[in-house]
């Protein structure tokens, strides 16, 4: 079959990749269409300097062959995570950080390819009359709507979210679905134009002053701070903003350590949530009711992969 | 009146303080006895530069004046933060994080001295039967009890304490209280026995492997871990002990930043929540009903404050 292959080095395009075989507990995948993530981008820089395998873990495909009938010739999304079903996290519904979990496109083969086998309770059939356009949204959705699932904001405050990027744009749309005061912060005036019809803007600049952030008042402040900045400016304006017993989520994540003030924390009282890969159902369930409003999707072949990788479209991806 | 002055360099024994005059909204307390506190030391080693005044902030004493007559005679303790009563933090249920506060001890005249004044609504009645020897604890038992107030913890899951000192002791006793399976880390054999009643102990040389801590599986992992080690070396082992999706609750507070990997948080999903004073009431009611056992209060008077603060008892402090 067709597909994407990390060689441990380089992607490189195939049609000579054997087609996988399903165990009893998964199904056989279609795959209609698969998106390219920011981290598909990272494992050509490195990020992964195991895995070879594979690329690909954003897709929606048909499913060909399952142990659970009903769902042979459905729609799917799919989760990331195969965890190994015995251990403390995989037992309190935390398989998504088992610690010898296999992750696909990442430390197993994934979706850029014609076919895929994945584990049959991953699945989450697509809603009727939900096209794969939309669908394939489905991923970096459940990742925002984790913050909600998390904080469970209280809508009669305010939030900001730093970051005008990809990850900005999801999170910000999905807090703007609670009725929240909304702020987004960020460095391009022509993303920002982006948020206009659900968010204020603010330039990041704004906050600048000598070599680090003004202090506001607890007036200018936010209850909820949202770091998908992508870097390490995004804590330290975070801990700018932050009203005093307010809660910062982090979804940003990036090489390296970083020096920050700890007793802000325990002395303000702040919490700071860790966020990553979130629920599928509400996701799905708001692309279903046209709840939201993204970009169109740019399609490639496979074997334009390079032109797909290099593309600056909102988000890129491969029809098959 | 006598009392505890702090220069804006040292502490000075003096007898002709000015008796406090209360405004309308205070009430004039007598103080029957005050306890030090570790922030009080910090003081002594120039951690509020700017401040000048009578010192502590931990207290028992019997309001001879208010404006809530029923209180008058009786014993109480009291909070340590006077907020502005207009600001947004004020108004929301966060007075102790109020921007222009005044704290007892730290930013205006504090409890070390004969009389005080305070704002009668940050006042406690002891109840009935209640020794002030006992009711000395309430303040720093109501800072552990925030733990709970914050993250709520789920009993049928484990928690570890690191740190075998003063607040270790405190916030270990009202986890045991949850039913909680606990663990408290320490550096020192000999105040570990004191944890033992209560709380499974280890030595926090256990989790040490070349330069750092040693990786964890899940199951060896704390869904719950309260850094009160009160130096950078708690929050790295709290990092190597909390399970994914777990919470650290950092209490400790010291000078200077630290270098931490923050990437750790949102892939792990990992919440950090800062802690830092709490409520009055449910402290009252578990010293009332004896729920709790520390060892006595080494009491002084004023004019001995050099033994007092050069005490290393459990807890030191005045009897008036």
């Amino acid at each position: 079959m067709k597909g994407i292959y990390f060689d441990g080095k380089k992607a490189v395009y195939r049609e000579d990749l054997p087609k996988p075989e399903r165990k009893p507990s998964q199904s056989l995948i279609r795959v209609v269409m698969a998106d390219i993530c920011s981290t598909d981008r990272e494992i050509l820089k490195g990020y992964r300097p195991d895995f070879k395998g594979i690329m690909g873990h954003e897709f929606i495909g048909e499913v060909l062959e399952s142990g659970q009938e009903e769902l042979v010739g459905k729609l799917v999304a799919g989760e990331l995570n195969e965890g190994c079903g015995d251990c403390i996290y995989c037992r309190t519904g935390r398989e998504k950080h088992c610690l010898s979990r296999r992750t696909i496109g990442m430390s197993r083969d994934g979706c850029f390819a014609e076919y895929m086998a994945l584990s049959t309770h991953l699945l989450h059939p697509l809603p009727e009359g939900l096209e794969p356009e939309l669908a394939i949204f489905t991923e970096p959705l459940a990742a925002a709507l984790e913050i909600v699932k998390q904080v469970r904001p209280d809508p009669s405050l305010n939030a900001a979210v730093i970051g005008d990027g990809r990850l900005g744009f999801m999170i910000a749309q999905v807090l703007s679905l609670t009725g929240i005061d909304l702020t987004v912060i960020g460095k391009h005036p022509e993303k920002l134009k982006l948020f206009e019809p659900f968010a204020k803007t603010v330039l990041m600049d704004t906050y600048l002053e000598g070599d680090g952030y003004r202090s506001l008042k607890g007036e200018e402040c936010f209850e909820y701070v949202v770091d998908a900045a992508g870097n390490p400016s995004g804590i330290r304006l975070a801990m700018s903003l932050v009203r005093r017993m307010g809660t910062i989520i982090l979804k940003s994540t990036y090489a390296g350590s970083t020096d920050i003030d700890l007793s802000f924390f325990a002395v303000n009282e702040v919490t700071l949530v860790g966020s990553r890969c979130g629920p599928f159902a509400p996701a799905l369930k708001l692309l279903k009711e046209g709840r939201l409003r993204f970009p169109p999707v740019e399609l490639y072949a496979l074997s334009e992969y390079e032109r797909a990788f290099a593309s600056r479209a909102f988000k890129s991806g491969f029809r098959m």
